[in-house]
């Protein structure tokens, strides 16, 4: 239900672009281009290295600009998870869209298909997970009118999501994936392409040994369900799936074809806390809230950036240290506000005016509250603006 | 940093109105608007029987559509806590707009003060709270910068902010006020308006006998730092504050002469949590999530909302019973995913494709997820879509 995204610009944000990084307003989503550039770089080595494609989860970024830019690296394209995220996507020019995820209304349905023919005229393509046999035939029916519609033979890639432990969607491992294998190659506009496996639970266990035997029950059931479905002669060319927590573990399994980790670009402080795998590349955070202390008292110090400028459902925010180790924890002051207080008995709180950049506990829903990112090059510190990043799938719900 | 919102309605969202509610796409912002209206006749008959102005806070809506739809009913006004929501709701045709909040940027001040300009050209007006002599003293500075700029004598109403009891901005109750009223009268632009005492802490304490406690504690501060102040021969025109939760209170106290409370508008899962006092007036849930089920299990079924559609700071979402028991419980899966378990062992799953209504746990955070919010008339069983209702002031944050 989100408003058209192409407006143009305000004239103060084209305004800051060339501006030192004081400039900026606050509360205000700004990303550091050195260190995400750093990020990607250290990825699509690890891909190249370990012969694996890549294709990052978008519902991160929610940029189409930034979904190019990793394209340019190497990603084969991105995932989303909504039909209108696709759309966002395919509308800024990125020509490669997975939906990993379920869509069952025949109103989406139909967008989707009108996705996939879109795609196909511009010899790009469109994939999309499915869990039911539901799912199946009225992907097919949409497909099918579209077809009718459009004379264009678009195919859509189908992936039968497999629950591999996280509970929520996908088949229970085994025959029931079998069964739907069937179903998809009954439709002429259906590919089966292969199967989505994500364990989103195993993302934030701590230790490397947690996620390890995780990923190797993810591996078990992924084993044994592509087993029975190449036992009746039919190959599944794809498994896809993993996350910034696991996707070592998913690379080196010999069984995933393709890594769909997204925060890796970001980074945020929820992934920080994991116990890096020494397998993993040492990713830097890159996405900051500029904030700014507009009260000031004798025990604490409050800034304006409350749970409206960033998500705090894995936690509140961490105190960015410029390097040095934090002095100052961020306690929940409300929608607008935040509170401040030292860490350690001698260390100063921040004068009324002073800037503070905030780590967000999680980088999905944070970047979903901003319309643009404020792009800087030569740090935080005294670093200029040089681009402004549109987040054109912000609110991208449907 | 937001987009400028002036943008037109996309063609879907134009041709909703009129249909069914069941053409509406999940998920979606749904307002109930007999449910709001009923609400709005709640609150201002209240308000004339305890002959006390209202001044309800357009933080939670963020729409001037509906800022005006509550001066239409009687409130003087409307309270925001960000520059950019009072441009936002200026420019829907707002005008009379208090910053219940603090701003401390220059640049920010500026446009404040622009504001105050604009609004004193049209015979409207505009107040702040401060709670530093850095903020008056930069607040009257920028005033005369554009009041030499524009010719307008404009004067912004200024009220100081006393810390009763929350913890977060504010001077503490007694001579720390004094001293900055003095402040305040050294600048012709500047006028004190009174006092902002607001304790947020208050709303949600369960029982009518803590929030009694709580607001008693307010009174006898505000008491105590007015009477130091009308010592000096200065009159405190208005106390203002209360939420939803403790509104009764302040009306009753004696000393409040404003009610800033919002919520009750929508009326979210949290405040319905708190046991009523026998003076609040009995709102009802008119704002809600309609959700799909895209994903059918044996034991749990999911739905398309996630927290990047309701916010989750105060609990999740509760499933709307639609006049039964709800047999539904709703539990975090994630951003874009709901997981759903019955809550007696006879009741069903609901079927993949089902519709379900949610009920978020914090109505501000929630709304500023979405850009619209689908009015409906007539029920959300059987009603129809009357209007769309833009949220102007979504992600205005500076």
């Amino acid at each position: 239900m989100n408003l058209p995204t192409k407006t143009p610009l305000s004239e103060a944000l084209r305004q800051l672009v060339g501006q030192s990084v004081d400039a900026i307003d606050t509360p205000a989503l700004v990303l550091d281009l050195d260190a995400m550039k750093r990020n990607l770089a250290r990825m699509a080595e690890f891909a190249k290295k370990h012969d694996i494609r890549w294709r990052p989860h978008a519902k991160m970024h929610k940029s189409s600009a930034l979904a190019k830019l990793q394209m340019q690296a190497g990603a084969v394209g991105v995932c989303v998870q909504k039909t209108s995220e696709a759309e966002a996507m395919v509308a800024g020019g990125v020509n490669n869209v997975y939906i990993s995820n379920e869509v069952i209304s025949p109103a989406k349905l139909a967008r989707v298909a009108a996705l996939s023919h879109q795609l196909a005229a511009e010899q790009g393509q469109l994939g999309i997970a499915v869990d039911s046999s539901e799912g199946v035939s009225r992907l097919a029916q949409a497909m099918n009118a579209c077809r009718t519609a459009t004379g264009i033979p678009a195919v859509t890639d189908v992936f039968v999501e497999v629950d591999v432990g996280q509970g929520r969607c996908g088949v229970r491992p085994g025959k029931a994936a079998v069964a739907l294998v069937h179903e998809i190659r009954k439709h002429p506009a259906l590919r089966f392409a292969g199967l989505q496996a994500y364990q989103g639970k195993a993302q934030h266990l701590r230790s490397p040994q947690e996620r390890r035997d995780a990923i190797g029950g993810v591996v078990r059931d992924v084993l044994a369900t592509r087993s029975l479905i190449e036992a009746e002669g039919i190959p599944v060319d794809l498994v896809t799936g993993a996350g910034t927590g696991s996707f070592v573990l998913e690379a080196a399994s010999g069984v995933f074809g393709e890594l769909q980790a997204g925060s890796f670009l970001f980074m945020d402080n929820d992934y920080a806390k994991n116990e890096r795998d020494p397998a993993q590349p040492q990713f830097e955070h890159a996405l900051f809230v500029k904030t700014q202390v507009m009260s000031a008292h004798a025990e604490h110090v409050v800034c304006d950036a409350g749970h409206k400028s960033h998500a705090i459902d894995s936690g509140m925010p961490r105190v960015h240290g410029l390097g040095a180790e934090p002095q100052l924890q961020y306690f929940n002051g409300g929608d607008e506000h935040g509170i401040l207080r030292t860490t350690h008995p001698d260390a100063k709180l921040p004068a009324l005016g002073a800037t503070l950049w905030l780590i967000p506990g999680h980088c999905d829903p944070t970047v979903n509250l901003h319309d643009t990112m404020v792009g800087v090059v030569g740090g935080l510190r005294s670093g200029k603006v040089e681009r402004i990043i549109r987040i054109d799938a912000r609110g991208a719900l449907t």
